[in-house]
């Protein structure tokens, strides 16, 4: 997850005094809704040192009514607290319904610092996962939001914080032995960081990471994370309670459930600006780079010349590998694929074309054609389009329910583990090329004979949904790019560049494999 | 789960001829129920060699239509699908909408005889439980019933099977040096299906156990158990149904949706039936247990001097102890505690009571008021009653929904496994008496000016839902008492004998403790 974030994001001073005093408006207004609906509220502040919770946090309650919130500093377990579980001091601090509890710090401490200190045994560990998982389910089940925000910052600008503090005299304790710990083994605690990500990032309580290295950048982003989370659980609980009154009495208020509210409107605009406030991993491609004619000849041969031997090489191991492609239409999938297998054994791989669901397959769960489809060991499997249409296609035409597509990332994840575990080699591509460029294309194809089979009116259409789209790939690669089978974008404005980028990151994989077996 | 078991249980001839054929025409009724509604039904077989699983499986599709369900019988992977994912081959062959599939064994097998022929790595064990669980809880949400039904007869009988079939040339072939083998180390295999029970016995996929000794309790207990699963998962379509029609279509048809339906009247006597055929833990209770003045006096004396010291060795070695106390209303709880307590020092422990929760505690998670009165190291915390009212009165009275106390189970089993990773020891307390020993207790305290003030009209009212509760306090004991938080059935019919067994309890369970620390 944290690899992918673009730490480069800015908010100009302008901008930021544009947007605030509507979002503090906003966020008065969310907090006095929650607490008439009796919506508790937990908002997480972790990330690293110096990234400015503290300030963050300042920021945020400066629009809340003080009766409303209580702010927790999480430090080191108080001589009471260590004498219990370790979730004692949360499961205790958990507000009422219609309160706001901040954590400055939190249960996440046990799997961070606790384990980068390791006061959290390795054997630990699987239990600590369990315990907040369930703690964090249960509430949410019994109807809190959590908010759950991961201020980021990189090495660099952390030392040059640690640095400032520890030069004025005022700030100096603040910097801390452990601070600079883990700033000197910056890498090995961002491992921990991502592993934390991964096994708590859930439907039910989903994590936002904030790019702290522009403060305001920061804070309209968890302003706007905050209210569209808040917007989101109010129209949520006000839909159940319609639905609950309708029961008993049936009839009567049937319009006001429809009519849409002010609160839906608040959710859609904080939607929309998540959206561009959100990580985009797909803004970070380079899409200039290319390969001129010759090179590409040369590499191509090369790469396909050693995947023949690697394939084979596969197969007498025995090592499954599976291979997504997605990508723009137009993205150069279908070329990808070609390159790819042209020297490969046709009895060792299958190219599996996905379309929209048959009869059969829609008479099951949507995971149960791929499940089919996958590879025997020693095989390569190939799928042109994937599961992922579930958190693409599906999720934008309303194909799947809301809860449907969230639950998606873990299903999907948890699927990719079980191939894993199982020996497999998992990579997923995502052909990326600008708006530009397959407009270029698509008319291209119109106007060639040989390739008008290739466009439809469908295309055109999806083109128009062209942000929808990108909003919910960039949230796919983050959710679902993990160390067992990672999201590859393939940058592929250039063909060229875009075929020899699929054959060397599958040869390299396969390389890899084969060294640790 | 399974030492709780009762394997007495029998039906004559003559009660089984009465009710299969309304069984059998129930059965093939909601099979084309299911059909209609496009259900897709997973029916799993696990349990014991010999238990009957393929008899069983026989008898149960009798009624079926044979073109609505396959049999799936899972046997050692084949060539084919050892090369796959170990769940391949159950994803593959799930039951497209409307279909019903048969497991004669199942994807636990890999927990189970793989495991204990060591095919399945102890690492590989949490990986595995994973997929499982995952696999499950997918299928449940995207609308699958899953019904696992877990056969139990216990090593004599077993042994005697195996012994019939292998005398037997035409039956012979099938015991295997396998079931042989499991049979001679029965205890051992019987505890990897006790974890196995445990870790996967679900809201979504809850196990039930089939008392197989008597091949028609058997029978009669699966079509039930079927039988009111299918049931309740018709009337929770139609449900679902009926409110997507009406937000499409406001204010039609409301009074379909309120009819009790003839499918509704299946589940209910379906229920009505499993009560009686369900684990009857409490049944097993021999109440006559009793001790004289003398030997009480006796006991306790030496108990209660061997706990003081205890108290302290806890004290000292910082360990933690919950003991919760529930049971029929004057079951003996309070007096049971004050022999607990009387010689204990009383800094080092807190009597909780536990009444209706108030304003404060309403508006928190249930779990809430009791995470706060958890103990600290060292100390002790005695609750008189507990948070299991949640799966007791208030699913009785309906204070909570069918989902929140379903799923209470499991979030009660995390809670108390928590305390135990934290070094507690947790036992709970079940006081049991019998309805006539209540009634002489109630009319006593009625009848006794000094004791009025414990007998209400509530106790009375109570008193009257006692088959429900024994039937909700049955499946409580059945899916909560754990091995690092077990359940203890007290037989309270005699004051003396009860006192004696709780403190006797406590006694060896922190004795066991500090041996092992």
């Amino acid at each position: 997850m944290l690899e992918k974030v673009d730490l480069t994001k800015k908010i100009s001073k302008e901008e930021y005094k544009e947007k605030m005093p509507q979002l503090e408006i906003k966020l008065g207004r969310l907090q006095r809704e929650c607490k008439a609906l009796g919506i508790p509220v937990l908002i997480v502040f972790e990330g690293f040192g110096a990234a400015g919770k503290g300030l963050q946090i300042g920021r945020l309650i400066q629009s809340m009514d003080p009766r409303g919130f209580e702010v927790h500093t999480v430090k080191n377990e108080t001589e009471e607290e260590r004498m219990h579980p370790f979730m004692w001091r949360f499961w205790t601090k958990t507000p009422s319904r219609g309160r706001i509890a901040v954590f400055d710090g939190s249960w996440y401490r046990r799997v961070l610092i606790d384990r980068f200190e390791k006061r959290t045994k390795n054997k630990e560990l699987p239990l600590a996962f369990h315990s907040i998982n369930s703690f964090e389910e249960q509430l949410s089940e019994d109807g809190s939001l959590i908010i759950k925000l991961f201020l980021d910052i990189d090495r660099k600008e952390q030392k040059k914080r640690f640095d400032k503090l520890a030069k004025n005299k005022e700030t100096a304790w603040r910097v801390s032995q452990g601070d600079r710990e883990r700033n000197a083994h910056y890498d090995e605690y961002a491992a921990m960081m991502e592993d934390m990500l991964f096994k708590t990032d859930t439907d039910y309580a989903p994590w936002t990471i904030i790019e702290s290295m522009d403060r305001r950048f920061a804070t309209v982003k968890i302003y706007t994370t905050v209210i569209k989370a808040m917007a989101d659980q109010i129209e949520k609980v006000r839909r159940h309670n319609a639905v609950k009154a309708k029961e008993k009495a049936p009839g009567q208020m049937e319009e006001t459930a429809n009519r849409k509210s002010e609160i839906g409107e608040i959710a859609e605009e904080a939607g929309n600006e998540m959206r561009d406030l959100q990580v985009s991993i797909l803004s970070k491609a380079d899409l200039t780079l290319s390969y001129t004619r010759e090179e590409y000849k040369e590499k191509l041969d090369k790469l396909q010349s050693k995947l023949e031997k690697l394939h084979g090489e596969l197969y007498r191991r025995r090592i499954p590998v599976v291979l997504g492609f997605e990508g723009w239409d137009a993205g150069g999938k279908g070329g990808a694929i070609k390159r790819l297998t042209a020297r490969m054994d046709a009895r060792g791989y299958v190219v599996n074309p996905t379309a929209s669901p048959n009869d059969i397959e829609k008479a099951h769960h949507y995971l149960w054609r791929f499940w089919r489809a996958m590879p025997k060991d020693g095989h390569v499997a190939i799928f042109d389009r994937t599961w992922y249409g579930r958190v693409m296609v599906e999720r934008i035409e309303g194909f799947c329910t809301t809860e449907e597509w969230k639950r998606a990332y873990k299903e999907i994840n948890d699927m990719e583990k079980d191939l894993y575990d199982a020996g497999a080699i998992v990579i997923k591509f995502w052909m990326h090329i600008d708006k530009d460029e397959q407009e270029r294309r698509f008319r291209e194809r119109q106007e060639n004979p040989e390739k008008q089979w290739k466009i439809t009116d469908e295309d055109w259409r999806n083109r128009e949904k062209w942000d929808q789209y990108e909003n919910a790939v960039n949230e796919m690669l983050m959710r679902t790019s993990t160390d067992y089978a990672p999201w590859v974008v393939v940058e592929g404005n250039s063909k060229y560049y875009a075929r020899v980028k699929v054959l060397q990151t599958v040869v390299d994989a396969i390389e890899k494999r084969l060294k640790e077996k």
